[in-house]
């Protein structure tokens, strides 16, 4: 991804492997400065993905694979620390995926480095296809070359290594030259929309406004052409998790007849899941609702309740777009069923 | 309201008139500091309604007919005080209709302060009756006594003189003893529900949990048995306007198939506009997204869109309750054209 530093613009990974370390952007310190953490053991990694230094599904499933690294070349015991870096965070299937896939690949006496940099990469490369998907559909729906798109949450580079999911075939078809315009619902209570996807989009020099996510039925209403999401876990009949607030959108498309596209890579559908109410839904601190850093906005003895995703059902979904093309919601199953 | 002031608990209005001054509870102070300010001229009192010291279209009416009666007892051109006043803020078509009714009341000889808290004891009274005929409702859909209403923004008495609107019904039920739980949704930007409605609730021990705005949907199909908010303008046809994020819950209810109840004085309804297309919808400052205080949590450089209502079709509304019963939206034109 582009990174601007003053007037210089540079490439970076939001996870990556350097001289022993592994190292990442501290998504935490965003859009205030750009940090870069280094880390040299596996239990640190495992931290980093729980107190969301990092945080994406698949950026998760990379650092996963580098904590995986680490353990290895630490002569760890590889058992227990993919069971430590699984324990990190429950919903997201790709750090399930990706330990495991270190995990056999170690025992089949890969290299670490080698291993974790190419799961890395074709978490890249499968975001590239994505976007390409991606901004061919956009295309077509567009108008005059002009398209206005509404995201949730990050879905962008930042969470995928590089490139992202969701903002994939929005940097697609801004490179290739379309007229694109990006509703970011702010993605209460933590901003990612607001702090990281606006700040990827800025990048970029992507058009984009930030809105409140309440305000998402509204301007789908004044005129949105396709809501683009990302997903933190697919079940096998296509219902998906992702961050609270998408099923609201999903609604609103339905109801708007708006095109709703989930923008993942095939290792987020998990098979194992027959349907979306086996998904598991991670409740977080309801502090991250009831204070703003070190300052409570709510009244003293107020309690809230802060789910970290909800569950769209199948039924609203357009499309999944993924690294081998547009899928419907009816072939999910039949797709992961040829792969296993 | 009861107000709370450690052990001892107080009764206040949002706005009143006492020794030739209007006072009011400061709801930007809230849910912080309980602090009372006091006006002594018709400019300053508009001020309070444009920078919304007080907030909430009842008791911007009120607001609205105490400065009338600052304007008269300062012997004020009053036709020009009303003209200030009405542009205070553009949507609230109760502040138009309070500033009008004493401008007819004072012209006609009437004592300016009773004028003025005939007009906000009407409001109250009809809150009153608005919370009986609503808490009837909450009666009949509760399953053993128990009953779970969604709400947004602030439609209470700090909106509303005192009672509230759609939390009149709530305060109602609870009084009459029925085990209540609400959901209060934040209501970004100005998170009039976490720290205004959720305040009011502490205050009468009313059930509640804050949750993120985009958290409606998926709390709605864990179980939520209403969905009651208030409203800014109802139109001729029973289209309205309400605070941001209101236009969302309602497709969400109806997705659900959720009651979904608007909670407003008769006052609200707007003859004159035909439909919601015809509202004016006000934009306020970007800031009120991408700044928190005094702190931007927004990447510098992104630029955020603020609208402060959205409109929702009559078509999503189960009924409205109103001081006269609960109206099908349907009849909205005909009731109103009785008492013109």
């Amino acid at each position: 991804m582009k990174v601007k530093d003053g007037s210089i613009v540079k490439e970076m990974r939001a996870v990556w492997y350097e001289n022993s370390e592994v190292r990442m952007i501290d998504q935490r310190r965003l859009p205030y400065e750009l940090v870069v953490v280094s880390f040299s053991d596996h239990e640190k990694v495992a931290e980093a993905i729980r107190n969301m230094t990092i945080r994406g599904a698949p950026s998760i499933g990379a650092a996963a694979a580098y904590g995986m690294c680490l353990a290895a070349l630490n002569k760890k015991d590889i058992e227990k620390a993919a069971a430590t870096i699984k324990s990190a965070r429950p919903t997201a299937n790709d750090l399930f995926y990706a330990a495991d896939h270190m995990l056999t690949e170690l025992k089949n006496n890969a290299d670490p480095v080698k291993a974790a940099d190419d799961y890395a990469q074709m978490m890249v490369d499968k975001c590239t296809l994505i976007g390409r998907y991606g901004a061919e559909m956009l295309k077509r729906i567009s108008k005059n070359g002009k398209v206005i798109v509404m995201t949730h949450c990050n879905a962008g580079a930042l969470a995928t290594v590089d490139v992202g999911t969701a903002l994939a075939p929005m940097r697609a078809a801004h490179n290739d030259g379309m007229n694109l315009f990006v509703y970011v619902s702010e993605t209460r209570p933590r901003l990612q929309g607001m702090q990281l996807t606006s700040w990827e989009l800025l990048q970029e020099d992507i058009q984009h406004s930030i809105i409140a996510d309440g305000a998402s039925g509204h301007f789908m209403r004044k005129g949105v052409d396709a809501v683009i999401v990302g997903a933190d876990r697919i079940a096998a009949n296509g219902d998906f998790a992702n961050k609270i607030g998408t099923y609201d959108k999903a609604v609103l498309a339905k109801e708007l007849k708006i095109p709703f596209y989930v923008a993942a890579p095939v290792s987020t559908f998990d098979p194992n899941t027959e349907n979306g109410k086996m998904i598991e839904i991670e409740d977080r601190a309801e502090e991250e609702v009831t204070m703003i850093g070190a300052v409570r906005i709510a009244p003293n003895g107020s309690r809230a309740l802060n789910p970290s995703f909800d569950m769209t059902p199948a039924r609203y979904v357009t499309g999944f777009i993924t690294e081998r093309g547009i899928l419907d919601p009816k072939d999910i199953g039949k797709i992961r069923n040829t792969e296993e």
